[in-house]
């Protein structure tokens, strides 16, 4: 057994991405691969012990609510208390914070291990998303109650968007939020409003987990005329907690307006309640007003922008989670192809006009043996590593944003916004296809709930969906982050593969490959003109979503180049076998999956719009 | 709403299949459109009040065991007792059998109500598949006594081949049959036999919906050594009846040995018992000796052969049942489409450079509106009608195969042993896929189990793995099928749609998919060469599967070729909303699907051993 996600991770980390270079770096001058393993070390120990044994127990036993509290098992209190003990929950903040000031591409390497385990027994990025988000945009005495006590891992965060008249349709959202007395502005933790309206979708947004649950919360400010702004610029940000706070972080013992409509009741990811939210109905009046208190973050009318800060870290985190259930089924398939003993393969020279010779006198042998099972395989390690590679590599580019040089800084901000529907969407879209792979390979087994390969594929279904749905990224990609600035982003990044395709050229065994994505980087480049040739988002837009499959191809095969390129720096003849199954795992991508961006791109440049123009009576 | 099962299939039977030119054969001369149509009215009715309205209930009910019994929903039993007092068991039987002589192809239309409206509520097709084997296998007695009860509705039946270690690999079952007692020849139900082994993912194996049981199960008689006979070649059939009955088809009061050793708990498709059996474990023993009594059919030695008669024939039925899940979930999210309102599209003219615009001061639209929606409805409709349109014609192949002239007959049955691996394994694969697409577009609710399209996704997982893996279709399709009688199979699959071919070509408008359906049956004609060029059987079937994906888009983009012909002799001017649809579902086919056979076969065309060579310990 060659292969661990340990094992993998070791690699990417610090053979591919060379973490430990950023330790010349002031910030992060106390740290070393020691102190890098030690937290590996240690959230593979807690993912094994608190949150692996419990993945089927909460998919088994799905939140309750008694009319009064969420009701979760036990298992879920014990494996978020050891996440928060852990000290994972600030990871990379500051030390003034209680952070360890761990680069950030750590940390998502760390989590890894509790997504493999089990995704949804925990929900802590919504916790560190929020409390990010309040660090960046709060106020000082914000960051300090509310910021600081997620962090720390008393209380726990939420992000409520959606609502259930809108969905994605964020520029339709109807709660209210309206000046909450007089003084309402002097409130040291921020303007005080009354929020009323409905939130749907908010993982998270009840439990006793934690003694507080800080919302983050998007609502309207109505003009004076009462009336709420048509559009996302009408939108602000609040602070809405579950129990009021005073200025020291205390609990003031009022329980806010803020009441549990319903839960939902999933496919898949049910370890995290999933709820309808009713904020400022009147079930829980405070303080002789009407509506829940919320405070005021950033300005009025920023608050989508506020938000994004959130949701960006979000969609990352979201394509690590796709990533992780894939590994799972990964591994898990692994095991029993090399366990189970199944049939014959047919026999070598035989002639194809006989039936294919296997002689059955002989034993059976491992499924793995089987070439059928081998190709499932090496998808599933192509996609899921591929994966695991590209959002690592986010990760670092967020480590370069915040602490590189101007430039360098400047350029992964902008790489990051261009690759951000990419880690979001091809791991949510072939992941996915990689658990089922992970189901076939079990056979009937893996139609049961005996194993756990049902489970990942049915909780990854949901990362097509959440935080933003892949048409959305789709039109994030096609319709913002490739035209914007001028395509400033897609120069960049085609400049930084065209980096690694001369690097591969240094390889005689890497050249096919190299020509092969220069070619498909061309298509995509010439793709996007030729989508919006005519300037029309109609005929431009009508095909996003296959663009955005062409796209991603285009970058996983640069990634799967790019590693390609590391493992022969470390190991020119492949002599360790993880050399051999990583180039494996690269030539698979470039022989069956990189063929098919044709296909996809083909629709894209021709602004085929047999689909958008087809009668809404046709169908 | 143009689109329904019902319309699709009057269209599909009588305007493309002209399934009423049948009734100029003898066996039809009593039907008309007119009994056609009353059938397909019952069954609609039937479907839509006893089994849609039940199919969460199957879903969250499942079987249970109470030591004694199989517990089952009573919609189960009310399900069961429609379906079997409407005459749809033996509906394409012999009048003489209580059948009512109708066409195959309009038997398989009607049975597609019922697989849309509840795929797991019924197990119908596993007992007319074993009354059709005993049928054409069973001595007269056996088809008195075994046949005639099940087409009746009096028993149900099963087919028994897996076993827990041999799972796929058949020649590894070892249940045992061993000759009861010196008179065991002349039982006049057969020759009598006692057997002892378990039976591994017997769906409908045990239940109280019907009397009696009949099992169809696959056992080796060992030599003259006592050891069985490794391999295919040693396997017999036989009917164990759950409980013993006399030659006038009453039961005897004995119940045989045959014992429900467990249920299997399943992903989906929850509403049919799936069952581990053992068989002759001593726990019903009966009439004083070892094993269940289980009675020969065919000859020793030829169970395989016996059995393939009803895997062929549930082979076709599984790709139909993958086919309605598709269509149901297809139906359910056109609805959510044109009934939820969210967002606004992209506006026709703007610039790529500003925010796509859109005015939210307007009011919201129906999902439908949007472009990326309708590509995900055309998508499901061009996957699932053209899956149903394939299916419906192999059905008519059946037919052909039965009532055609000799030549046609013979023609008839050889396009369908061909067609067969593609008819079971495209639809398991697509209209899964087209399922995904429905909860899509649900959004988060088609996540939650308030809808129903998350339940079709989970039902038609089971479509890949059972009758036969997609790995061991496609290994029967390249490895058996394509090169069978010097490849006459594929020469004649050629020439039909070399037919299809020119006659498109006389409408302009269908010229151009002409060509390239032409050049897609030269390239997988070519592939098909290369991956045998070598006539070693490893490097031929070590893609397969691919081949096998290109293979059935091409046949699948015939079928729309040929569908679209019937459109527009139909209805010229497409001034039917219904003909723009197929017209547009055969468009989306040939724009953004068969563009993906070049990737498939590529890898085919090189014997690409990228996944069959990479060593063991690579993963």
């Amino acid at each position: 057994m060659t292969t661990s996600l340990r094992s993998t991770l070791d690699f990417l980390l610090y053979d591919w991405l060379q973490a430990e270079s950023l330790n010349a770096r002031e910030r992060f001058a106390d740290h070393s691969r020691e102190t890098f393993d030690a937290v590996l070390d240690t959230c593979e120990r807690i993912a094994r012990e608190k949150y692996a044994p419990f993945n089927r127990t909460v998919d088994t036993q799905e939140p309750q609510f008694d009319g009064e509290r969420v009701i979760l098992p036990q298992c879920t209190h014990d494996a978020r208390q050891a996440f928060a003990d852990s000290g994972m929950l600030s990871a990379a903040q500051d030390y003034a914070l209680g952070g360890m000031q761990l680069p950030y591409v750590v940390e998502s390497a760390a989590n890894s291990f509790f997504g493999c385990a089990s995704i949804s027994i925990g929900s802590n990025l919504l916790t560190t998303g929020n409390a990010n988000a309040i660090l960046v945009h709060g106020t000082p005495l914000q960051q300090q109650v509310f910021a600081a006590n997620e962090f720390n891992g008393r209380w726990a965060g939420t992000m409520c968007l959606s609502e259930p008249q809108a969905g994605s349709s964020l520029s339709d959202i109807t709660t209210r939020a309206e000046a909450d007395g007089a003084d309402f502005e002097v409130d040291p933790l921020g303007p005080r409003y009354r929020l009323r309206g409905n939130k749907m979708w908010i993982s998270s947004g009840d439990h006793e987990l934690t003694e507080n649950i800080v919302h983050l919360v998007l609502a309207k400010i109505p003009g004076p005329d009462g009336k709420l702004v048509p559009g996302v610029k009408g939108i602000s940000l609040f602070i809405v907690p579950k129990k009021l706070v005073d200025t020291d972080g205390q609990l003031t013992g009022e329980r806010n307006d803020v009441a549990l409509a319903g839960l939902n009741h999933k496919l898949g990811w049910r370890g995290t309640t999933n709820t309808l939210l009713n904020f400022g109905e009147g079930r829980y009046p405070v303080r002789g007003g009407a509506g829940a208190i919320g405070y005021l973050v950033g300005r009025p009318g920023e608050g989508l922008k506020c938000m994004f800060h959130m949701m960006n870290e979000a969609r990352i985190a979201i394509g690590m989670a796709a990533t992780t259930l894939g590994l799972a089924g990964y591994y898990a398939s692994l095991d029993y192809a090399r366990t189970r003993l199944q049939g014959r393969p047919v026999q070598g020279s035989t002639s194809a006009a006989g039936s294919a010779g296997k002689d059955a006198s002989q034993p059976q042998v491992p499924l793995i043996r089987h070439a059928d099972i081998k190709r499932m395989l090496l998808a599933q390690k192509s996609y899921c590593e591929g994966a695991l590679a590209l959002n690592l590599y986010c990760a670092r580019l967020v480590d370069e944003g915040r602490t590189g040089e101007p430039q360098a800084a400047q350029d992964a901000r902008l790489l990051l916004e261009v690759l951000t529907p990419i880690a979001k969407s091809w791991p949510s879209e072939f992941c996915l296809e990689a658990n089922s792979l992970a189901i076939q390979i079990h056979g009937g087994y893996g139609y049961t709930r005996d194993f756990p390969v049902e489970q990942y594929w049915r909780d990854n279904r949901l990362n097509m969906i959440h935080e933003g749905t892949h048409g959305i990224q789709a039109a994030d990609l096609l319709g913002r982050k490739v035209v914007m600035q001028g395509g400033a982003g897609l120069q960049l990044l085609a400049r930084t593969i065209g980096a690694t395709i001369a690097q591969a050229r240094k390889h005689p065994e890497l050249a096919a490959w190299a020509d092969q994505l220069a070619q498909a980087l061309q298509d995509v480049g010439e793709a996007t003109q030729a989508a919006w040739a005519t300037g029309n988002p109609t005929e431009a837009l009508a095909n996003a979503v296959p663009y955005m499959q062409a796209f991603g191809h285009t970058v996983l095969a640069w990634v799967w180049l790019d590693v390609a390129c590391s493992v022969l720096a470390r190991d020119a003849t492949l002599s360790i076998a993880a050399s051999a199954g990583r180039m494996g795992a690269a030539r698979y991508f470039y022989h069956y999956e990189l063929p098919h961006i044709g296909a996809w791109l083909q629709v894209v440049r021709q602004r085929d719009l047999t689909c958008a123009a087809l009668d809404e009576d046709a169908f």
